[in-house]
Order: structure tokens, then C-alpha cells, then sequence
């Protein structure tokens, strides 16, 4: 073929529709030195913005783009005066873009922050703690602020305490019942703090997350389990009780499967000890979990993971 | 510290919001070998079901949960009658769902189809082509199905054509202006087809995807850019004019930057010849192209790619 | 505890034995736009070097480091004269490295190349072609070039033409024999050249490579397999039987395992038709092919994935 | 083109050379519930067998071929009785599979350990411990055990206490000297015991375990660094100065660069305070550190990171 221009005759009128655009993962290692006991933060952020940005679609005029390396440059910028929480963060660089540029309406900002332990409570030597990443994502739309916290990749197993029968059964049901299983998951949580919470001002992020990562371990923990569903609703349930700043959070939990290993064929017994441990299929558990009234859908969470 | 129980002093009512819960990733290979010239169908299926599942969240009763297993089982019998199209195939596991099982009032089926090409016209020998996925999500809700078809992970890069400038300077811009960069991103796109042409049944699902591809780098290719926004506009606007079924676009492009080396140091100049090509940051820019007066959301899309 | 520096009693002598170190990954785009018709090279270069460099172990004495930053910008600068074939560029690198610098008695040179494919055979729009990754490594030492090069990622299967019986079976066998499974890998191959051909000069590397592509995959796909290893040794053949340049071709292949479905609970048959893809174990399956009286081992060898 | 089988008229004789096969990546996690607090093993384990398995490669014979479904089931049958060390568990597959099989005179076993943490000290609840990945490696041939133990994915940083300068300069050079940089890098290390402590079988290699990992630590933060060179050197030091049953050390260590950002375009200093942190490029330093004697190379070494 030819390649061509794309024709334009057209049957409908076609227009650009919602858009956001920015500048993803700026690697961000902020070292405070004001001491010789030395802090790291380590962040990824992502700066998105919302406006009108027909021209740059229709026209490729770019007169109301911000460059995305102007995005990345004022990360960069902002972290020179301090880091804070995770949230703040992110508010900060929400409230300048959207009052520094007049048709900047509003955005999306989010980030993931990784974890470093002291060597031996040494001053400025560090090791990385890969078990989890804390994550918020920071939304402005009509001059108001929504904000998601989280937590993700960290992985958690209980060994006994979970059971799985009374299912209903058809013909493609080949599964046994059981009343003892390893039960293991990655939690993926992400909590909605409430809009009367964050016109307060009065939200301790780090506080919140420490105590939301300690309750969703706590309950996966002690619930005994007939089903992960059972395990997620105690999780979100312990959070939310916890928390009045919180209005929902989600969770979306593999069920990391660990089969038992039949051992019979080689003259042994299995009495839950032997598993192999399944990469794929894995049961997909997801759920929102709320006060009562609270609504159902919210504009943050349309965004939350990524825009199509 | 003592691990307990979540305590249950409420200020408010907890309750189940949004769910659902299926397997993902069910791998399955489909061989066709009704003569000699087998053929291939590589797809990985996520099955999710939606319905009231509140008992098995609050009491751990499973009366109501089809067992994921029970759903991988029912993907690979199903394939036993043979795959064709990937957006008939979700539908003959999402019809057969929502009809065996009364309480499962919808649910979503994803699934991503993988390419082999024979080895010099080999009867049953194949190489995978890894250049792109075909995606593709079908969401039954009220009786109704919503279709999203995709491409994902299709790799292009411009050599010249392509010019960035025009665009506001602030305080933290350092950016320069270019009238000859490298563009290449990752297309990740997703059209959305119309109700009506859903309800007619008369979409040609393959000859879409195979359509829409290619307009998808035409348009790349012929655009002369001055903005990622215009290319992406244009490859957007190439399908909808071509595919009266489909209602909206939405895509996802990062800005995988190349970054012209200084060779100044050494002597040389570098008449936009030699590039650093960077993993991170990237530019992100994601728009929705659609018909006008096509609303600005549908479901679908809030459960398109995860769930919080 | 409180963090001391080592002690420095010692029951032996400790020293620094063989040891490398330079610039990993160099993301190089190069392109040549010496007409309107653009081409493109795609590649990732590590250069390490080797030399006595105990000073900078033992005392932190760089005098003799070459900075990687340095290496990094040689790589470059190198590629602003054109890149040609990626063993011939390696070749630049390493004989600039061992010729400049007194100290630097050798090195290891390694690239991986990506190929893109025209855009409708359009002059400067280009898409990944993402199927195969293109390798070579040189090492120089005692002024002589010892060159590797391969493919890697290169994925195959045979729907049928292969089978698997006549195995050993002890207590821990399970495994029935099948004469018609489905064969799945991906290609690992690196083909090391003779001192005899590197010294000629006379090596056509871009011909070899798409020679020895060509005979590994159609090895594969006309051998009627009994084994994986039988495909491996066929494919390996092929490649020196048509190539007297190179001494011997080594392999890993994983044996991607697709296994058949038991339909027999839904009541139907499966005649090799409906398969689950596995991810892990695998098996893994390796060998050197070789011309009698090629040696064993070989020191690129011992340096060609990695270290320690 | 036609596809034929290849040919077979030959310049030289072709033969097979080295060669193993096996099962890799068995995952398995054992479960110890002799009390109500349980104990996990989590592991990954790869079992290939060497000898001569010259008929499967030329004549499709698999009469001496021992299936690697036959090695997997193995591994979990071995488990039931308990997994222990990770290196005594590869010895006790070794053995297996070289005294009940005369026809193979040897092997490769490997294996990672992964590790979990008690959530708040319960009987059986875990959450996985992301941060370090124990490896082993046995190597048995002519009757003898060669045994390298290790760590991989120890990610560790000083944000001060590193300087780099004193480099060779020439006209490549543009690296800025400092005395004061971020030092960061992944560990993988690698120890080999001596044949002698093998051969006594008094090696307690979980004690060996924790206290390489702590030396590594402890002489990473404590070593004013001049060369990332000159830290691998007192990391590999202090653990064989502290363990005289391993005979050498090699490490990887990849200078996960930390650029500091030049804020000075938005009228800010950076005093070592922002930067950031680079993926690709890193510089790359290799080496073994051993007693003097030492040979240079061990079979071992030659097949540690794979084969090819």
C-alpha cells in the first residue's frame, strides 16, 4: 500500500475526550544531611496535569503544554527544600501547578516511596527494604483535593487457618473442598481519606499508613479464613474502624496458589507439609470496602491505575 | 504487642461496596489440527464474576462463589470447541456465566492474545512474534455488554519528523526547543465499540483489529509531529473515521525519550545521529478520542485495567 | 553491636584475583540519515576491562581506573563514525582500549542488538521488531580476539513431530511416554568463531547471523524430535555444518512445557488440541556441539554470562 | 524457500560436547508443623544431570535420559523429610541422583532460598521478607562436591563516605572528579568453601550464612570508599578473614549511579542533598577475592551463572 494521510472525510465530528499528560517515575533520592545521622527518601513520582489541551491535539500548538521535563525539573526543585510525607509531597506540587498556570485545572499526582533500614544503626549507611512500597495518588479537580494512600507488594502467608469448601458445584467443578490450605496473597490496598478529612488539614499520613499496614497484617493474621474474601472484608474492615479519616479503601489480593504435592505415588503421605507453589492462573480477589452511604463510584479511582 | 482480633466498636457501618473476584491469566494454547496445517491460538483469559458475594465476604459462606478453579476449568473446556475470535470467545464465557449461575448478575472477561508466525510456511512449526498484544475486555452488566478491544506493547520510533517547541517556559523550564527530535513510544490503545454495532452482532472483530492496527502506525508514521498530543490525536482520528462500530479511543503513549549525546567534548558534532536512549522518567500522554457527544465515561473503562 | 572496620589478623594472605569492571548497558541509538532514507541501528553495550587494577582494590588508588564514564563516552563517540556490524563495533572498542591505555592488557566487549522493521517501508518510521535479540561478545586477552555470537529470545513450538518414550523409570517417575507432544523453546544460541577465521579478518558477521538464524529454526522445525536434546544437536549441526568459521555453537534451551488438559470430567476428549501453558519448573536442557578436537572449555567461556 | 532436513555432508566431524539437563526452577515451599508454631522453607531449586547423554542427542535415545519430571517429583518427595540447610539439601539430591544412576557421574544443583518473617511473632502467620535472596550451587563430578554459597538482590547505599578521583583522563574523559558521592550497588557474592572443609563435613553453612551477610553489611558501611573496588575488596576480605573454610569470594556490583540534580538554573544549591537515581547505564565491577594460591579458575565458576 501507500501510506497516506488519514482521510478526512468523516461521518461523525471526532474530538478529543478526557486527556491527562506528564512526566512518569521521576527517580528521586532526597539525602537530609543537616546532620551526620543522615535520612533518605526514595520516591518515584509522576506528575500528570488536566486543562484544556485541544490545541496540542488538533493543532500541535503546544502554548499551554507544560513540558514534561518542566514537571520533572520542579520535582526536582521542590525536594531541594525537603521531602515531608508521601502526600504532602505530591499536594505541593499539585497546588503549584495548578496556581502557577491559570489554565492548568487540575491534575493527577501520584507516587510510589521505597523503604531503606540503617546498617546497624549506622549514619549514612543504608540497606533497601524490598518487602513493600507505600503509594498515594493525589487528584485536583475543581479546586479540591482527593487522595488515595496505599500499600503494595507485600506478600504475606499463613500456613494453617484457612479453609475453602461449601462452593457451589457444576459440571466444570473439579476442585475438593478443604479445611486446611496455606492461604498466601500480595496485598494491593489503597484507601480513599475522606473529603471533610483532607479540608481539615489535620491528616497524619505517616501515622495512617504505619497503623494501616499494621492492621491489615494483624487481621490477615488472625482471621481464620473460610474464604480470602473473608480475610480482605477483616483487612478493610479493621482499617475503616480504625480510621475515621477513611472513607473506602480497595484491595486487590491474588490468591497465591500452593498446591499440596501428591506423594502417594513415592510411598509417603502429604499432611500439608510439601506445596508447589503456582505462578499462574491465580485467583484474582478485589473489592471495595466502605462506610455505609459512601458511594459507589469516585472520579479518583477511574485514574487510579492507569487511564485506558 | 498482642495480636487480636480487629476491635469492633463501629462509629459507623462497614460495608461491602464494589467486588469481584475470578482467575487470571488462565494460559491456554489451542492447536487446530483438522488437517495437517495445524493452527495456533496463544491468549492468556482473567475471568471476574460480579454478583452479591456480601455473604462470602462477611461470613466466609461460599454458597454463592463459583470457584475460581471452577472458572479456569470452564475457559479450557469451552477452547475445547475451538477459540476464534478473542472478543467472541469472552462473550461465549461471559454469556454462559451470567446464565448457569443466576446470582452472577455480570462480571468481566479479559484476555490478551499472543502471535506465532509459521517457520517458512512450516505445516506445525511456529517462531512467536512478540512485536504486540491483542487485547480485548467485555464487561456484562444489566443485561448489557460493553467491549474494549486493544493493542498493547507495539513499539515505533520516527527517526526525523518531529519537532517540539512553542511551549510556555517557566522558572523550572530548561528544556530546549527542537524542530528535529526522535519520537517513539509504546502504543497501548483501546477502542471501545458502540453499543448499537454490540447489539447488531455484525462486528467483524479480527478484520477490526487488523484494521485498526494498521491505521494506528500509518497515522505514526505519516504525521508530521509537533507534539506526541497530534500524533496520538491523528492515530486516533484514522480509526474512528475508518470504524463507524467504534465509539471511542483511548490510548496510552509514553514519550520514550532519546536524548541526542554531546560529542562537542570529543571533537565532533552530532547532526541528530547518535542518541542515549533512556529508560526513566518518560513522558506520559493519554487522551480519550472519540464521537462527539460520546460521554466522557462509561463503566467499562473504571475496571479496565485493575481495580484501585 | 557496635560496626568496627575488619580486623586485620589474618591466617593467610588474601588477594585479589581475576576481576573486570567497566560500563554496563549502554543504550545506543544510532542513526544515519546520510539520505532520506534513515536506518537504524538499536544496541546495548557493556565494556569491561582488564588490566592490574590492584591498586584501586587494595588502596583505593585509581590511577590506573579508566572511569566507566569514560568507557561510556568512548562507546558513543565511536558510534558518531558509524556502527556496521556489532562484532566489528566491539572490535573498535576493544582495540582502542588495549592500544590507548599501556595497562589494559584485555577486556570483555558485549552487545545485544534490536531490530526495528520499516513501517510500510516507510524512510524514517520504524516499529520494534521485538522476536529475537541479537548477541556478540569479544574478549581480548594476550593480544588475541576470542569472539562469541548469538540470538536469545527467540521463541519456537512444534504443534506435533514430537515425542518423548523409553525413559528410565525408577520410584520417583510419574511421567507416561507420549509420541506427540507439543515442543516448546526459547532459543539460546552462541556460536564461537575460530582463532583461525577471527585472525583472517575474512568473517561476513551480519551474513552469519542471519545464516545461522535461518538454520536454527529450520533444524527445528524439520527435525521430527525424540528429544529435546535431539533438536538441540540438529540445530547446532546445521550451523557448523554450514559454517567452517565457527569451532562450536552452545545452547540452553528450556523445555517450555504445555500440558494437555484432562477434558474427561467435562466429557469430552482432548486429542492434543487444548494445552495449559506452564511457567515453572521447566525443563532446561544444554549443550556445546562442537568439531572433534575443539577442547572442552575455552575461556570466553568462562566469562560469558557474567561473573560469579 | 523449501525446508528440507539438514544436510549431512560434512567438512568435519561434528560431536557433542559438554552438556547437562535437568529441572530448573522447582518451586517448593515446605511447611514444618511438628508444633502449632510452624516453620517455612521457601526455594527454588534447579537439578541437572552430567554424564553421557550422547544417544539422546544424536539418536533420540532416551534409555539413559532420567526425565526432569522424575528430578522435580525429587525435590518434594526429598522435602517430606525435611529440607534443612539449602546446601545440605543439594548435597542430598546430588547424592541421590549419582548413586542411583551409574550412568551419570555428576551434576549441577542450585537452588535460592527466599525468606519470611513472622507477622508480630504468630504461630503461623508470615510475611515474605523481599530484601535478600540466598543462592547455593553444588557441583559434583569425579566423586567430588564443589559447593559456592551466596547472596543476591542486597541492595545497600552510603550517602556519604565515597569518593571518586585520581582516574586517568584522556580525551574521552569528561567525568567530573568528587569527594563526596552516593554509593549504591546491588550485592550478588559468592563464596567458595575449600575442598577440605567440605570433605571434613563440618561446615554449618546457615552460621556461615548470617555472617557473611553481616561482614558484607559491616565492611560496606564502615569502608571509607575511594573505588567501588576498594569497598568489594574489604567486603571480600572480611568475610575470608572470618571464615577460613571458604577458599575465595567473588562478587558483582553493579554502581547504581545517584546523579546529583543541578538545581542551580532554579537558583538553588545542592549540597549532596537531591539526586537521581539512574537505570542504565551503571558501571559494573567484577572480582574474585581469594587466599594467595588460590588457582585462578574453578570448574565451578565455569558454570555458575548458566551455561552458554
Amino acid at each position: 500500500m501507500t501510506l497516506t494521510a488519514p482521510e478526512t472525510a468523516k461521518a461523525t465530528k471526532i474530538v478529543l475526550g478526557r486527556n491527562q499528560y506528564g512526566k512518569a517515575e521521576v527517580r528521586l533520592v532526597k539525602i537530609t544531611r543537616d546532620t551526620a545521622r543522615h535520612q533518605i527518601e526514595d520516591l518515584s513520582i509522576t506528575s500528570q496535569l488536566h486543562g484544556d489541551f485541544t490545541a496540542a491535539h488538533t493543532d500541535g500548538d503546544n502554548a499551554a503544554v507544560v513540558a514534561t521535563d518542566t514537571q520533572k525539573n520542579t520535582v526536582y526543585s521542590f525536594a531541594r527544600d525537603g521531602v515531608g510525607t508521601l502526600e504532602g509531597f505530591l499536594a505541593r506540587l499539585g497546588d503549584h501547578f495548578t496556581s502557577d498556570f491559570d489554565w492548568v485545572t487540575g491534575g493527577r499526582w501520584a507516587g510510589q516511596q521505597y523503604f531503606w533500614d540503617r546498617i546497624e544503626d549506622h549514619d549514612h549507611a543504608f540497606s533497601a527494604n524490598k518487602s513493600e512500597i507505600r503509594t498515594a495518588i493525589l487528584e485536583i479537580a475543581d479546586g479540591k483535593k482527593s487522595i488515595v494512600a496505599g500499600i503494595e507488594g507485600l506478600t504475606v502467608l499463613k500456613s494453617t487457618g484457612s479453609e475453602f469448601h461449601g462452593f457451589p458445584r457444576d459440571q466444570y467443578t473439579t476442585l475438593q473442598e478443604t479445611t486446611d490450605r496455606i492461604l498466601a496473597t500480595d496485598v494491593t490496598a489503597r484507601w480513599r481519606y475522606s473529603a471533610d478529612a483532607i479540608a481539615s488539614g489535620g491528616i497524619d499520613f505517616d501515622a495512617v499508613y504505619t497503623s494501616a499496614r499494621r492492621l491489615l497484617l494483624g487481621a490477615f493474621a488472625t482471621t481464620h479464613s473460610l474464604a480470602l474474601q473473608q480475610s480482605m472484608f477483616q483487612m478493610g474492615q479493621a482499617v475503616l474502624e480504625a480510621h475515621p479519616e477513611i472513607d473506602e479503601i480497595r484491595m486487590s489480593l491474588p490468591n497465591n496458589h500452593h498446591f499440596l504435592v501428591d506423594l502417594a505415588p513415592f510411598g509417603q503421605d502429604n499432611p500439608n507439609e510439601v506445596f508447589f507453589a503456582a505462578d499462574r492462573p491465580y485467583g484474582l480477589i478485589e473489592a471495595a470496602i466502605k462506610r455505609d452511604g459512601v458511594p459507589d463510584t469516585h472520579p479518583i479511582w477511574e485514574n487510579s491505575s492507569g487511564f485506558c
